[in-house]
């Protein structure tokens, strides 16, 4: 669950407009390398149907996005020079404004949820809807951490899982140390935290084990737009492919999120992600096993 | 070979006065965890008795470090919030203003050298010394990129393992991406490249091969002052305890570098690090071992 929209991105590299994005495009192509997700949005009436296509093409169900009159949440960004940080230069919600995210009955026992992105209350009313779930996981943002903490906490105690940034990590802890503030947000409720570290990886925290699982060097970032969002729909798509819900496989999650994200970010939009091949996965997964073995 | 200094330090975690500090003085302690290092360095006739003998405690030759009438190097620091950066308050070279270092003749066949941080020109003047090296290793800082770039260029294209942190990587070659700055630098004449990420770890770059150390995690850092030296020391004395030089030892080397750097943190100058024992040594090496596996 989280936006589907479209983007004018710029970046050192490039730029792009009208192009696909949003964390519900990324997170579910990505885990549709595994499963068959199923999407949880809202698009209006300006939305592409070749997008629509490109969606059932990739597996993903498209039962729970909405269409609605009015236009699809746009966003406008530009990158700084160090592809970390970027201004946002124009946010149109749009039909996004005023979504409440309906879950379809036939998806309510659903075993794996994803909480992408979007104001913690609508997590909530999400997360309230299912019925039968084994395990979910949620990302969050700076903005919630600043002006909808409270929600925010709740919805933190109600997950399995989950998944932020470094920055966000000490933003939401205040703390400078990272294990120290992974270790903090796990008493807010989470069994697993994973701070991403951007270029650097990635780490899993429990309250007994620590994975590190580094990134892969990539020379050339054309577009960091969606890396989150597809190392989160990877993992969790993984993770409903094996069925279990251990530490380990967390871990293992980890890895092949952070092997497509590794090509989400190597062209704009999907460009590059929709064309990875199983070998390519693989090449990349055994490429970060042997970065570790000393 | 480098500094050996008498630091007033202030962290988040506490201040400290005239503590034993200096490149030279970390890297050789840890050095000595691994085998017998000769000190090249100088100190001023202000410099306690009892540093030289916890030196000499510790099985660090000082043959080679110069007693000299004046003050021995002085700096003050004041680190922020991030632990990562630091404001230099006063440094007052003392005798080290106008040393010129010089390799005793009994040392000069020593088959592992390592320049610690200082001017790109002295580095030289002690390479040109040395008759058999086997491995030289580097280490600089953004001072010397700025003001002595083409004499750091010739210290860079005459060792073998240069060891530099991130910011450093991107500020000499002027890329963002570490993989594509570390690729750069290998070009300059190394056959390794170790890349410090500070709390993230470290990675190891050939030209062909790659690999990523975490960090472990340290909940409270007291003080950062040394840990790079600890960790270039350990590498090198680990490596010539093996007596190999193979990029899987060099790997090696910076797992022990990674796990010494780890205890010098956790308390002011070498506080924390004279009194690790090597149980806990193969604990924290343990820990990163465990900490990669999925």
């Amino acid at each position: 669950m989280g936006s589907v929209a479209l983007d004018d991105v710029e970046t050192p590299s490039g730029k792009a407009e009208r192009i696909l994005g949003g964390a519900a495009t990324f997170g579910c192509v990505a885990a549709s390398r595994f499963v068959k997700p199923e999407m949880v949005g809202i698009v209006g009436d300006d939305f592409p149907e070749q997008h629509i296509r490109l969606f059932e093409e990739c597996g993903v169900g498209t039962t729970a996005l909405e269409k609605k009159t009015g236009k699809t949440f746009h966003w406008e960004g530009r990158y700084h020079e160090n592809m970390i940080h970027r201004d946002t230069l124009l946010t149109e919600l749009g039909v996004f404004e005023d979504w409440l995210p309906q879950i379809p009955e036939s998806l309510r026992s659903m075993p794996y949820l994803f909480l992408g992105n979007i104001h913690p209350e609508l997590q909530l009313h999400v997360l309230k809807q299912m019925s039968n779930v084994k395990l979910v996981g949620c990302d969050t943002m700076n903005l919630w951490i600043n002006i909808a903490r409270d929600e925010l906490a709740e919805v933190i105690s109600k997950v399995d899982v989950l998944i932020i940034n470094d920055e966000e990590a000490r933003m939401l802890t205040e703390k400078v140390s990272l294990s120290l503030a992974a270790k903090e947000i796990l008493e807010m409720g989470p069994s697993v935290v994973i701070v991403k570290r951007g270029e650097h990886g990635a780490t899993v925290h429990s309250r007994d084990r620590l994975f590190f699982c580094p990134a892969l060097p990539i020379d050339h970032v054309a577009d960091p737009t969606g890396a989150g969002d597809t190392f989160a729909g990877a993992m969790m798509g993984f993770l409903a492919k094996t069925g279990n819900t251990e530490f380990s496989d967390i871990c293992r999650g980890v890895v092949m999120g952070t092997v497509l994200a590794s090509f989400c970010v190597e062209d704009f939009s999907l460009n590059r992600l929709i064309h990875v091949d199983d070998r390519q996965m693989e090449d990349r997964r055994k490429m970060l096993e042997d970065m570790v073995k000393a």
